[in-house]
């Protein structure tokens, strides 16, 4: 069959003020929705097969969408936030890139949609937390050794960049969190400004800033964004006495 | 005068596509644009006042867009990409940390409406680069010292992320790309690929696919984002035999 397609689709954080009008239309566009459920659940009731599997089944979710779209399927299979940024494109490409994957596979026409990632959003509620050098790591010890997690901890606080840190924490991985604070706290001063942006975007939205000297791993859940600053990030009032913006200068004496 | 307001608009790579709709919202409530020149002229012709300016003179910009918005105007700050990263978020942020800082500054309503950067626009194209950790590194030395790029450039070298480099050549500054790759080929294989993702999202989008030990600074301009692979960092053929596909698996060996 000929005409199927896979778009990997960025959702963005949540509302639908932040998905993107390519976005938009390749969902309308789609005969097939594959994806984790919460992020299949976001997407508007239309005439769309929905295909929604439970987290941590990202490859045989890929390869299930390849498949749907060598079928003929006009097939998006969506992420929140940026698709290319921990989340479904790599596990796409993984699949692909097995030697046992079908010849129908390759010949699949393939996009990627870009969408706002969570540090993005946490970040624009926060302030500008990213507005200098940053990298992003993923606390999550299911892919990678968990010393692998520590040294990058230790070369990025070396390195000072801000830190971006997805996946902090679940009911599986308890103590990883604290034990990145833990080790974060022998190379940063205490009063080094902490991001938690919870859910941004979500009806049930919540920004703390607080500082890396006072900051609990129990302040965090699996839907946290948490953003580490710099040696030279900086908190300024806002207007309302509400939580400090935070922000990290562009220049950087060294 | 009240009902002035400042949002810091993320307007995404380029296309109409990849904008927001909350951005789209709050250009066309704006009674004025703030912004570098070409990021003005990216807005639909509408009844906002246009205040185009040159490059690096952010400071000045978000001064003035203070001002404005503190005389009653609703102050569009218009950014290419997301304005949190390597862009004008930052510089609101400093012209209000500004101990000389006028009260009325600090009262003015603020905002920042995130967007795609370009690194993930680039990404999105060449597949899933930025699939594992990765980090966002400035060439630009006009706001921190040379050293301080080349010591960030080798310790995520030795963090194994992915490397995604903004600013990375200009007339003003010809060399540094070239001092960049250089640093790098002494810590990464010769066969790491490298993506030259330049203007994507314009008419005159390029994607180029190397390796570090081919790359050449002469195939970047100021318009091109750079994305070093990290050492698991892998191709897949494309269908149409065009410019491969590159992603970084989400799982690492370490």
């Amino acid at each position: 069959m000929s005409g199927g397609w896979l778009k990997v689709v960025g959702l963005g954080p949540g509302p639908e003020d932040w998905l993107t009008p390519e976005a938009r239309r390749d969902l309308a566009e789609a005969t097939d929705l594959v994806g984790y459920f919460p992020y299949v659940d976001r997407v508007p009731p239309g005439p769309q097969v929905r295909h929604a599997s439970d987290n941590r089944v990202e490859l045989d979710r890929a390869r299930f969408a390849l498949d749907l779209a060598a079928g003929g399927r006009r097939v998006a299979v969506v992420s929140g936030g940026d698709p290319g940024i921990f989340a479904m494109a790599a596990a796409i490409f993984e699949a692909l890139d097995d030697p046992t994957a079908p010849a129908a596979w390759h010949a699949v026409p393939l996009a990627v949609d870009p969408g706002v990632s969570a540090m993005q959003a946490a970040a624009a509620r926060a302030g500008a937390p990213l507005g200098h050098d940053f990298c992003a790591i993923s606390l999550s010890d299911n892919l990678k050794p968990w010393d692998v997690v520590l040294k990058r901890l230790r070369l990025a606080a070396e390195a000072d960049f801000v830190i971006a840190l997805y996946n902090p924490i679940s009911r599986a991985r308890p103590w990883q969190l604290g034990a990145a604070f833990d080790a974060l706290r022998d190379l940063r001063a205490p009063e080094t400004p902490i991001v938690l942006g919870r859910a941004v975007g979500r009806p049930d939205e919540a920004l703390t800033v607080t500082t890396l000297g006072a900051v609990e791993p129990s302040q965090a859940d699996m839907r946290t964004l948490v953003i580490i600053g710099a040696s030279h990030t900086r908190l300024v009032p806002r207007a309302d006495g509400g939580t400090p913006w935070v922000y990290t200068p562009r220049h950087y004496r060294g």
